[in-house]
């Protein structure tokens, strides 16, 4: 069918990079890769990997993100495309970028180095080729008001955790301190954040209680607002 | 240079689809396509067309804007990349989805009946082939939220207008009706949507006050919310 219709038509290499979050002790960080092969051996890029034949675009990101993770079921979404002729001297591509959230502690350390990943924080990221900079600011903007509206920061932490967690959590990713009261009256206003019995003593001697994200609760609201 | 790095990995025809809005009478349309060829020829699909090689994609998209409206220099936004195998049957495309807002007045008529344009109340579309149905709603999704936080609606009213033409455009859009004295308040809360000295008295012999967006006052602030 192919040749009847299109074939007219020039074909291009298709990539998809992502830009893998996680949050570590207080700080945003992203999976950035030591390259090994050229064009720019030796200088940090996103973790980015080719469309095969037969490969939907986001199954691409996913299969991108298990090999360089280990982790399955991953939370990903669109950035957008980025196709600009001159974006990479090795070739002609068109990119798909595609931001990930994982919780830092299911990644696999040992995939990692094998990839030369290099996790560093959002606010000290050095140059990056290919327009990956652009990338990683599109990706912070959209993070930073997806989390507004939506609950995708839980992916960020563990199942369970303190609200000074998530609260620090939500600074690190806006760049901003925010108000303790305010923020948890907020979180109050959504039963979905849900206290368990639970409480984490290892920052005070009173001790901090441990709440957790109800997908299912969630799922009959889907009113979310931080 | 392509063929050392990058050759093994497959390539593939991308496509643009333009999702092209405009006002009409207090009716939002988006312009379709009654195909005349294959595959689906005589059914309604998206304006859409080829990436060519050394051609950006977001100007692929405008190539095609000026094709098939006449109109230089669009207002576009990227709705994202649609890349799943099976999307289009005539082969592999993945396409990246653009919206459009341009001014009804402005569109070449004869241009349009040429690529049998048609345009079509968002409210009664009628069923889309290759994932265009979810590309129009993603788009109306994103213009929405893109029209509460910037002025990206006035791309879609000619350069002059009154309040009550400004509000029925923002009732198309979000599907629902408007509190007149609210919406009032906030754009007298925005100096750059500016009152002219001229009066439409077209609807009533009293008349309403002309307005206008003032896109240099408004760069200085960039405080928009409607």
């Amino acid at each position: 069918m192919e040749t009847n219709f299109y074939s007219d038509n020039p074909k291009f290499h298709v990539a998809v990079d992502g830009i893998i979050f996680a949050y570590d002790e207080g700080v945003l960080k992203v999976l950035l890769q030591k390259r090994d092969f050229e064009p720019f051996r030796g200088e940090m890029t996103l973790m980015g990997g080719f469309v095969q034949e037969n490969e939907n675009v986001r199954d691409a990101a996913l299969r991108l993100l298990l090999e360089r993770t280990g982790i399955h079921d991953v939370f990903i979404k669109q950035v957008g495309a980025f196709g600009n002729v001159d974006r990479d001297p090795g070739a002609r591509v068109i990119s798909v970028a595609y931001y990930a959230l994982i919780d830092m502690n299911l990644c696999d350390q040992e995939l990692n180095q094998q990839h030369y990943g290099v996790w560093t924080d959002i606010t000290k990221l050095p140059h990056l080729h290919f327009g990956h900079d652009v990338m990683v600011q599109k990706a912070i903007t959209q993070l930073r008001d997806n989390i507004s509206n939506s609950p995708v920061g839980f992916n960020l932490l563990p199942p369970k955790f303190t609200l000074s967690q998530l609260q620090s959590l939500y600074e690190a990713i806006l760049g901003e301190t925010l108000d303790k009261r305010n923020f948890r009256k907020r979180v109050a206003e959504m039963p979905f954040i849900e206290k368990t019995e639970l409480v984490d003593k290892s920052k005070s001697r009173r001790g901090a209680a441990v709440y957790r994200f109800n997908q299912e609760k969630y799922d009959k609201t889907h009113n979310f607002k931080l």
